[in-house]
């Protein structure tokens, strides 16, 4: 008789079909199913060797091929393909067993998902899983969603094939329900912030220093030996050395400056105002991916006068090379603040109880956004839990408060010289405006109170107010 | 018999009794309804006189007071209360019979709701209606969308009770099912622009050149007789003149500084992120509002420290007024020119067809963001109606190619000083992006194509392509 598998893969596309190797090369027993037989019986054509798999060919074969509590993987597309494979699989299942969404839903239709299926008895978790083709077969971030219970048989096997830091997996249980799905997705509007962070620091290097893009990858390779260290920054300096074979001219130049965007760098900044957290990084990054799609619009405006350039040389340019770090450094901060924030926020309106510090864990290997710094943000959160803003965690605000000249510095610079910095320049314009004592805001509640009768809170006093502006004397009333 | 009603209102909270007394002062049969009966005998004893209405108690009679074909304006709240009334009043209805939703839908919904009505051989028709109470009353800005012909009917109507500017109506068929609430919600989108943009204005004159709010409302007050003329910076003189009476200290020092955010703001960002439309001006406004409510947050930041501000005096601080005289106007350009972009894109995306320069007629007047600057742009699109980006026309241009020196040295003023401009900042990081000759955007792409394979394209050759990034040769192949 053939030995029961601890756990199932369904979707065997490339993802799948790594995480399901990963599985196997720690010794765990992986069933295998896929749409269509050809995948399955490739895989263990190919990769048989690594480990036992158990291939099937229908679901019946699948579910009957696991050990209670059945543990379904499935990694197929999100939305419809991925209803369409609970749906077949569910009927199948029994009281306890646990379904497991690896792809990158959105939150939402992991919590619909989850309700659905906890009402017949199923364990339903949305695992966001991070790190590609790579990491899921070496081992990725994984942040697990769904009950207590789902975590105790399926977290074991998760942090086996996860990512290490330290000797520490990089999976934890994140929350109930969407809480996987939720933290994955901020990770990867976060991931769309340090790139643009990291793609103006390469233009203003370019633009204002002067250096060319073999000169820049050695900047980036200092960086990587400092507090910037980073897996972005590495295959950003890698990227920038990289000569193109067919032109001799370095390879960043010949690619098409137009950035795609998949959908969760815009849904984190969706339910970012949604949730009234203001995520100016990752609005701004995805914005500037979106326009430079827009090569018409591009085209025509090309045109439009600037400032006249003229780079700086020496030591001046050296300068202004480590200014840039700082800047950097200082931008992400703030951009990190946010993404916490934002998490923080959903955590409350949801009821996740989400452990931050975790989260900074788990993010420090396996993932795109895996750095030094997460180290950092540990510490941080671990030190005090309910940090109202990383900017305010002694360490962090202390670089930052360090930074801050050379950083008002860089963006000044780039204004003159006409050097966008729209990532730079939001981060900057956050942390002025969280340290505000007053805000211009106050003018617009008297605005709305104008236009709209909207009323309007004082300083001094307790209640609403609304001011009779069509009046002569300008009466003011408790609204 | 009494005379047949040409139109009926139903909801009659302050927006719906004003529409209703506008269209009665017009010399038009208004017939009237409520949920609650007293609201209805309250208009008709309190304005009876102003025109010809026709009370109604019962849907039944509502429908039947009304001339064919009939035309039922709703004005309740947005979401369920307007289906539930929808469903009340549709199956008393007849083919050809137009329901109008005269409140703040989304988009999204209108569609659902023309689609279904259409089926049952109603007209619907989405209108969105600006300028508040007063506006509602005195003449608004109405965009409605849906047949051509319901407008038919329901234009002339219309046209007559809105707004005029030079004799023009400030109202026009917008374009099929969602197409004019989908023009209010930029509309309003815009206006949270303009509002940040004035209050970063504010902020400036204040924290940088040293002025106390009675002088600044002068700075607005002499804006307002030149290209800025428009209601909101009137209302901004107005607001920074007023002196409150409990403490003799200018109005705007004894409000607080929270600002509120109502749902269309948020809307605008969200479905420009879906469009893919950098709406960068409206989501930093948006996310400013949000952050001024974060009370706890900033009380806890409030000790990050700034760089030291000492007021500009004399000459030099007139000059920096003028400054930022030029650095809102070019802010101002962009925000606008994303905002019809959106519009732009929309129409495309839904066939609706949208003029541009009458969006921008029926704005001048009635309207919270009428300005004399809205007929400056009804030029450009009526000059060019395909115009890529409002920049690029000739008068706009020219005046943002001549304030970009002091939009630059305003920018970087308020950076070295710690006063933070969001707007300003995303406003001049889009100028300077759109203008680039080459964005970072392709480092982007060759990060994308080193940690996930996502592929590049050339800027010499046709097709995808992929680099090998992990073999020493880092060969490339067409993907």
């Amino acid at each position: 008789m053939t030995k029961k598998a601890s756990i199932g893969v369904t979707g065997l596309a490339v993802m799948g079909r790594n995480l399901a190797r990963n599985l196997a090369r720690h010794g765990h027993t992986v069933a295998l199913h896929n749409r269509s037989d050809q995948r399955t019986r490739d895989l263990v054509e190919e990769f048989g060797s690594e480990g036992d798999f158990v291939p099937a060919y229908s679901a019946k074969d699948f579910v009957a091929a696991l050990d209670r509590p059945r543990q379904v993987v499935i990694m197929v597309k999100a939305g419809a393909p991925t209803d369409a494979v609970i749906e077949e699989f569910a009927p199948l299942l029994e009281k306890g067993d646990v379904i497991v969404d690896a792809g990158n839903a959105h939150f939402a239709d992991t919590r619909r998902r989850e309700a659905a299926l906890r009402e017949r008895g199923l364990h339903f978790v949305g695992a966001g899983v991070s790190g590609g083709e790579e990491g899921a077969l070496h081992g990725p971030s994984i942040m697990p969603g769904g009950s207590a219970e789902s975590y105790e048989s399926l977290g074991p096997l998760f942090e086996d094939i996860s990512a290490k830091v330290d000797g520490t997996p990089c999976c934890a249980h994140i929350g109930p329900d969407g809480a996987g799905h939720f933290v994955k997705m901020v990770h990867n509007g976060i991931e769309y912030s340090d790139m643009q962070l990291i793609a103006e620091s390469f233009d203003l290097l370019r633009g204002a220093a002067g250096f060319e893009p073999a000169r820049i990858a050695e900047v980036f390779r200092t960086w990587n030996t400092g507090r910037l260290d980073s897996y972005l920054i590495e295959i950003t300096a890698e990227v920038l050395g990289h000569v193109d074979a067919a032109t001799g001219k370095p390879f960043v130049d010949v690619v098409a400056d137009r950035a795609e965007q998949k959908g969760t760098g815009r849904w984190t900044v969706q339910i970012g105002l949604d949730l009234g957290i203001p995520i100016t990084g990752i609005a701004e990054a995805t914005f500037a991916r979106s326009l430079s799609g827009h090569t018409e619009l591009r085209a025509s405006a090309r045109g439009l006068s600037g400032p006249s350039r003229t780079p700086l040389a020496g030591a001046e340019a050296e300068r202004f090379a480590d200014d840039v770090e700082q800047a950097l450094y200082a931008s992400k901060v703030v951009a990190y603040a946010q993404g916490f924030n934002q998490i923080q926020a959903a955590s409350a309106e949801y009821d996740w109880n989400i452990d931050l510090g975790a989260v900074a864990s788990i993010w420090r290997g396996g993932c795109i956004i895996r750095a030094t710094f997460l180290d950092d943000i540990r510490v941080a959160f671990e030190a005090e839990p309910t940090l109202p803003t990383l900017l305010t965690s002694g360490d962090f605000r202390k670089a930052v408060e360090e930074a801050q000249d050379a950083w008002r510095s860089v963006v000044s610079t780039a204004v003159r010289l006409g050097i966008p910095t729209p990532g730079f320049s939001t981060a900057l314009a956050y942390y002025d405006e969280l340290r505000a004592q007053r805000l211009p805001a106050a003018l617009i509640q008297g605005q709305r109170d104008y236009f709209g009768a909207h009323t309007y809170q004082r300083v001094d006093r307790e209640g609403s107010f609304h001011t009779e502006w069509a009046t002569e004397a300008r009466a003011e009333r408790p609204a």
